[in-house]
């Protein structure tokens, strides 16, 4: 058990954001609040999944809704505790601990504020090693914990329980649904699972991971060293692109925004372009060269992070525009992600790229998402 | 108490379709299935609201959806019980009896094939009196009964609880886009309340005016006489135009059928036409002079009921085209509806027409919605 400081919210806040590739939303705002409420004497602990009891009951806390909104429309702060309690309302049974849904930005500290306003633990672990656009794609799901029941709260005190649903494709229809109606943003807490199905289906110490990215890259701007390298040396990732974005196409389509970035490389020797597609995240980036064949550099379920060259911050795809100096790492994802049934689901098919073959960048033991 | 039979069915149905406006889905549908059941031997009751004691628990049954989607997409068939059991298991207690949410069109058979479902008595009464596009409209919830918890199921088995809600405003819009999720046909159960509370805010023997209006309708029929006539003796209500439809404008927006029909009398020494706009139920109806000039015959909430001039059956919203010839009678509303709380929520206002005053239409002692 590990009690949170204000510097550990800095750097997890850091690591969020280059974890998120791209989307899973700004940590800033969560970051700003959970300092404020560490400050006011809240305190929020992080828990190993190995020391979470077998029949301790846990549920994610995480929030939903459109980033570009989540900056304007602020929670009025109790959220996540209200999510809590309409589902030990619901079930009748006390939740003992909460484990993070997405790793990526936002939702890395949701966790640790429910932890503040509860004084229940987060635990080490989220459900996907990165941030991912829909609820389906979760290893919990994707490995047979049920979704349901589900307890979705907006800041005006609606509630709602989802006490069963088909699958979690259908969860991730009503409840996007019910996010716009909420005003595009809502906090929700799901499923009621065991520890041993968390232990079985989570994906680990991922909270601590963002940690280390986040302390790698303040110790490199500290030292003015490049930041990338930090981000690499943790994570085992790859540099696979440094130049300028040129062009991003972007539209907002169903609650989600997607689009395409291009990029040109600096590399005067080996000129080429990069396309980046997303949809809140980054899914695929191709090279391509000057006859226009294109070549898959990485794809989902790797992470794929567009970083500020200079700063070393991670760009999202709400800040992408013409005349950034970016470079473009590439991490592996999690194992977790990586069997048939997990590619079924966050394979680049899923996200409309049957054409495109998931092809497991390299990993380095002992480094990066597990 | 009273044993529903196939003979009550079929005038409960054409009672409902008058007193539907237009409007509250086709009671077709719900009518054969319920003559079936009845057929492979279930059996339906229906109390007395003055019957019911004072600590018994009620639940509203009824459908939610497009009209127009409910004639293809058919029902798995067990919805209604499905609902009532989630949000018994959600409360932990025993609902006791349906109440009808509202007398007009299909949502009069639902709560009966819910009492065929489950064994519990259907209440002598509904919360409209009419039927009404939106659920903020029921005399239960003007009179400040709470509309939570509802529960909400679709026909693959997703079932939805709404814990708390700010407002039945709120229940409306979220239940609206969940609707639309769930394919435009879902069954809901709401609220759980006492019998006391349905008694204090629900409009009275509501079920059996239906059957007597049917039963007027069916007997006039036989004898060759005017049906419009049977209808006015058993409502009270007012016959204000005669004449042929001359056009129709209808869209499908936000999950309802809008529109406006005109009309042109075969009065050939009085010539005026008619306008009514509605919204899946007659609005408002305008009598325009050969100078162009309007004038409201009636509005909401009194009733206005298309009926075909041939036989004397109700025309819905959706079903209404060029050339029918139709009688348009106007039916004065239960009283629960005329109170300024009411008005606030169900008058022409809250439909968009804030120039148009409500000047109730006539009363007969004895007769029609109480």
């Amino acid at each position: 058990m590990w009690q949170i400081t204000d510097d550990d919210v800095e750097s997890i806040a850091i690591g969020a954001g280059i974890l998120g590739t791209g989307g899973g939303g700004n940590p800033y705002l969560g970051q700003l609040r959970l300092r404020t409420m560490l400050k006011q004497g809240y305190s929020a602990s992080i828990m190993s999944l190995d020391d979470l009891p077998d029949d301790a009951l846990v549920t994610e806390v995480g929030g939903m809704g459109a980033p570009t909104v989540g900056v304007e429309k602020l929670p009025q702060g109790e959220e996540e505790r209200w999510a809590i309690e309409a589902l030990e309302n619901y079930t009748g049974k006390t939740i003992d601990a909460i484990i993070c849904a997405e790793i990526g930005g936002g939702n890395s500290i949701a966790p640790l504020v429910a932890s503040a306003l509860t004084g229940k633990p987060a635990i080490d672990a989220d459900a996907m090693g990165r941030a991912f656009p829909e609820m389906q794609m979760s290893t919990h799901f994707i490995n047979g914990v049920p979704c349901t029941p589900a307890a979705m709260v907006d800041e005006k005190g609606n509630q709602i329980i989802f006490s069963h649903m088909v699958d979690a494709f259908a969860l991730e229809r009503m409840s996007r649904h019910l996010c716009i109606t909420m005003g595009c943003r809502s906090m929700l807490a799901l499923p009621v699972m065991t520890g041993e199905q968390a232990k079985r289906t989570a994906v680990p110490r991922t909270l601590s991971l963002a940690k280390r990215v986040g302390d790698a890259v303040r110790k490199a701007r500290a030292e003015k060293q490049p930041t990338a390298e930090a981000v690499l040396s943790v994570t085992g990732g790859h540099r696979i692109f440094t130049g300028k974005l040129i062009d991003v196409q972007r539209r907002t389509i169903g609650g989600f925004a997607r689009g395409e970035l291009f990029a040109e490389g600096f590399d005067l020797d080996n000129k080429f372009k990069l396309r980046i597609a997303f949809q809140n995240e980054n899914l695929v980036a191709w090279r391509l060269d000057t006859q226009g064949n294109a070549e898959v550099l990485a794809c989902v379920p790797d992470l794929i992070c567009v970083l500020d060259s200079e700063s070393g911050e991670p760009i999202t795809t709400e800040q992408l525009r013409y005349g950034l100096r970016v470079t473009v790492v590439a991490i592996p994802c999690s194992d977790m992600l990586r069997t048939p049934q997990a590619l079924a689901v966050v394979g680049p098919a899923a996200f409309g790229y049957p054409e495109v073959a998931f092809i497991p960048l390299p990993k380095t033991p002992g480094q990066g998402l597990e």
